[in-house]
């Protein structure tokens, strides 16, 4: 087990992951891992999130583009310990608690070789009908660089959850965040309270948050949202809801986050957004939306895509280390991995509710 | 009439200027000029050309949310000669053939302090219903600072055309055209053909121009587009366009413009432009659309406003002496200012066909 | 004194100023106010802070390119309370109290029009040779757009406090600071301090002061710095300081800050940033400087020059409003505005020591 | 030689390579290729370029803090034709000309991962001390991402260019050049001569460049120059020469090219470029300089760090093929490559004088 040694890994032993074989059925199932390459890590995993996405495919088998057609392996959200290392490996050791970044760019893309891995056309990513190997399994092989080593007051738990915190950072990033930026964020799931936290601890002076659950506002609040509004479903209802949000916010609204991705949801950021500022747009509802794209273009009021992340994890670790950014209120849940637990998490999950994020510990 | 000098038209010597005083219904009546402040020139004008929003308030009295309730003034597209100076301006002097930028921002506000003057809520824009003087005149007083001085080889009439020629600057910096962006434009009337000649002045390699009218895609042909395509007006027909775009570009579509804002435009532009790449909205068309704003944003491709411009008519004036631009044959009509003439010239604008640019000479 | 009134300052009542008539003398003398211009406000001046610049000029006459070669008036750090308003003001009325920005830029030439007014080369600045008024006196005459209403928890020392702040907080912009930049602070003086605090409010997650003096290092370790350096005068010293200087940031230098402007601090500074980093020249100390620029540029380290500040007003006031931001600490020493007790002020300024703001109330 | 054959070469047949043997003493020695792997091709070396640093070895053993302590092979200019390609190599296949971007950056760190790999700590760089392969040889094997097709007009000797040509394209987007940008380049070897090209390739209106040597300005007025200006080595002259530059450019210096790195050609560009413009500092002279950076901090002058290339060959190549930069010119010597033949050469490169690019024919 030590560092380059040889492993029973690599002689084929059998690893445990959860596959997806059908509509809402999940069966934990051997998986050979692959060989250790000489940058790569073995990791036995310790904490994994259900993310929205894994949800989606267990209860609809298909989530945008990808659609499920034969069994697949889930899971994107995780954080273990290191078992075994390559032998170019320089920076870890086994034992250390280790964050995983999930997507594998290509490097030999225009857009991986600019710094835009996230959109790299040929990303190997975890969790995805095309992918191999998943992160609801006992052991994973990863390139090494793409661990990162927890600090002691950083649990796997949080080391887990710097994937969705990912997505907030990025989409901070994008938005240019700064304590000069007052903060729209709609939605209050849990990709929406962790742009909330994310966008305070890069200094956003005011956050108003939207969401149409009175009960997922109060989290919002609790999390230190500025104000709250709650708003219905209703299209007609945006002139009124646009009103109030302006009052609630008590300033202009620089950049707006919308989380959910409703053609309601980003008519009212749209609308809402001051000339000049932003919409970042982070959920992926609405394939189609009916918005009023044309008056806020003449407010050059600019809407920019956020996919996933890049470059995140050190600075999510920091945050959290450094205590600004607390994630552990987002854990409502908690299951072991075993055959029983497993499809009673998902079920958890997808019922809404109070779970915000529910978690495997391994 | 010389610098400084008492003015006859300070003592209120009349100005003729054209009024729309109801639907299809211009009257040149008398307009009192403003006094000549010290940092103010008063310019005889020569050269105006008619814009598609004057066509509008003429042949609708409205325009966005613009509603023409009593008579008003239009035009926005003028070339003169300097007449008078005040007392503080320097570089001009009378005589001198200027183009003149004609939106006046209040230098207050924060937009106007960040240098983004063009979405200045307070700005004074010529030829609005809010606005107390127009361009389609025999003179007009303006300040120094917005009037730039034509060297020999640029006509009045070219200087005219800066004002749209600075719409497609100010969307090729918004989109960050250069001589590696392959560009789309979508729409072959005056605005995407001038921004065509602009993203080639920036260095694009690649141009493809999409219309629905085989004519104008002809003009944009001889202004050197790479590639034109025609499409129809129906939405089931985008993917095969879509793909007929590509193959015409023959390489990623970096940044398109969207120069007539339609549901349809939009969302070929969103379809066809690379991950990472941009859609510029600069025409602005349908109020509210209906888009496939989600894939595109998954793919981060952002979505620019772009409204009016700032700070570009040096640059034009330095295209168009440096013949890397010439707007001359987008001037498909030219009439003299009279009562006779100026209906006529606003329904040969209106009426579409083969006009492109309607110019007035006085 | 009701908006809009007739004044009593517009018949040319005096008003006391404090002017600099020769080397270390300083005579509060009568100053005719200008007229109040329809956006102007009169505000009586309250507190007022000496700036290192004032210093300078009272200790030698000269600064930079600026040499005083008739009496001259001095000082742009000042707070105050609306006396009157002109006819158009109309977002502050007389006894609002408010900070003031000091430059007054001429929004006719490019580098105005593009946003960056602070290098506006026709500026009106107070305090200066060319300027006629300055700001320890009894009574301004302001643009209203330059005059920022205080919250009722921020002192008017606090809001004269915004200039200095305004400096650091346009340097944080500038270098892009960030909860993802480790910052390093060359100098402890009150620029230096300042730029420590606004980096912190920026987010930035470590911050190293430097300085040669072990007083000064104890401020900066009060005020938040997550390590001190204390280094000497000799270039010699470079490369070992750079080593501790690397040692006790425990991680990499992302952006410097240069508030001294010296050979060493800036040798200093390129030597120990990152690859890619930044090096922010806030300090204006030596003209020539001899430094290692091409070992930084084959690392791709730029150098970004820092020049006052733009659009910072609202920014600071809402730092010191929030708390993020404390600059109370940064008084040392207050003295009232009397002959008597005006060049004693100075001179405890230019003393150095345990002196960081001298501040004037009025 | 068919696509994922078996290779002669891989059976360790032997690659003839010029090799740094002592002090202007190179040696045709062979050298054994590496193993081609599943990503990389095999290239015959046609035309190979020789570079500053490569007869900087050649003379010195030694450039910047690179040493040569035992026999290195130098050379990073070159095309070829690909000979063998691995199995995952989609792209290309045998016989198609290439030309070979020279640095392989590890795509692990984080400089890699945000897209400027060009700064890579760990980057292979071919013809460094710590390389062990060069392209004075008669094949290399070089990752497949880096090898660019050439278009069918562009020749071999063309394609090798994109190496010093990438230089310039590098820095003309660190300096953000556009058709709004007024551009000085001092110095007039081959990287300013090919910078000066770049310029107006990216739409510079005017460029100006500044040499010391009669000879090489009438090769920049070929090239296109707008204006040229002798001056002196003498850090006296400068003030002078800035006025020169300054009438010679008849407009603002927006952004200057010191393609030399010495004291004085850093001194002119500071002081004679506009506030807010930018220095981008190219060549690599002088270590250490004195400089009057100050002054222009003040005006917001930034000096931008320019190393070295990423993803430039695309653009380049582009450019040769539609004419746009024409490379041609810049060769003035050829040989062949023979024991005989190559130290002549660097003795002509070295030599100065009417030498600008001397290139080897294999």
């Amino acid at each position: 087990m030590s560092k380059g040694g040889k492993s029973d890994q690599e002689d084929g032993e059998e690893n445990m992951v959860a596959w997806l074989v059908g509509l809402n059925t999940l069966k934990i199932q051997p998986f050979k891992l692959p060989p250790l390459g000489p940058h790569d890590v073995r990791v036995g995993m310790k904490a994994v999130g259900i993310c929205g996405s894994d949800v989606h495919f267990f209860k609809a088998l298909r989530l945008a583009d990808y659609v499920v057609k034969e069994p697949m392996v889930i899971g994107h959200e995780c954080a273990g310990i290191i078992e075994e290392t390559g032998s170019e490996v320089k920076d870890l050791v086994p034992g250390d608690r280790v964050a995983l970044e999930p997507g594998i760019g290509c490097w030999r893309c225009d857009l991986c070789k600019e710094g835009r891995y996230n959109i790299c056309p040929d990303m190997k990513f975890f969790g995805l009908p095309s992918s191999t190997i998943s992160w609801f399994s006992c052991s994973s092989v990863h390139p090494a660089y793409l661990c990162f080593k927890l600090p002691d007051n950083v649990s796997l738990e949080e080391g887990a959850l710097c994937e969705p915190l990912s997505v907030a950072v990025h989409a901070c990033r994008r938005g240019n965040i700064s304590p000069e930026t007052n903060v729209l964020v709609m939605g209050a799931g849990s990709i929406g309270l962790v742009t909330l936290r994310a966008a305070r601890a890069f200094g956003a002076p005011r956050i108003v948050t939207v969401d149409v659950d009175g009960n997922r506002l109060s989290v919002a609040k609790e999390l230190g949202a500025d104000g709250v509004v709650e708003v219905s479903t209703n299209m007609q209802d945006i002139p009124k809801e646009v009103e109030t949000i302006c009052n609630v916010m008590g300033a202009k609204v620089d950049v707006s986050f919308d989380c959910a991705g409703l053609s309601k949801t980003m008519s009212t950021a749209l609308s809402v957004t001051r000339a000049g500022g932003k919409v970042c747009l982070v959920g992926l509802g609405h394939n189609e939306m009916t918005v009023p794209l044309t008056p806020a273009a003449a407010r050059e009021v600019d809407v920019i895509g956020v996919f996933r992340y890049k470059n995140t994890w050190p600075l999510c670790i920091e945050l959290l280390r450094s205590g600004k950014i607390d994630v552990k209120p987002l854990i409502t849940h908690r299951f072991g991995f075993s055959q029983k637990e497993i499809e009673e998490a998902f079920e958890t999950s997808a019922g809404g509710g109070n779970a915000i994020k529910v978690m495997f510990n391994l």
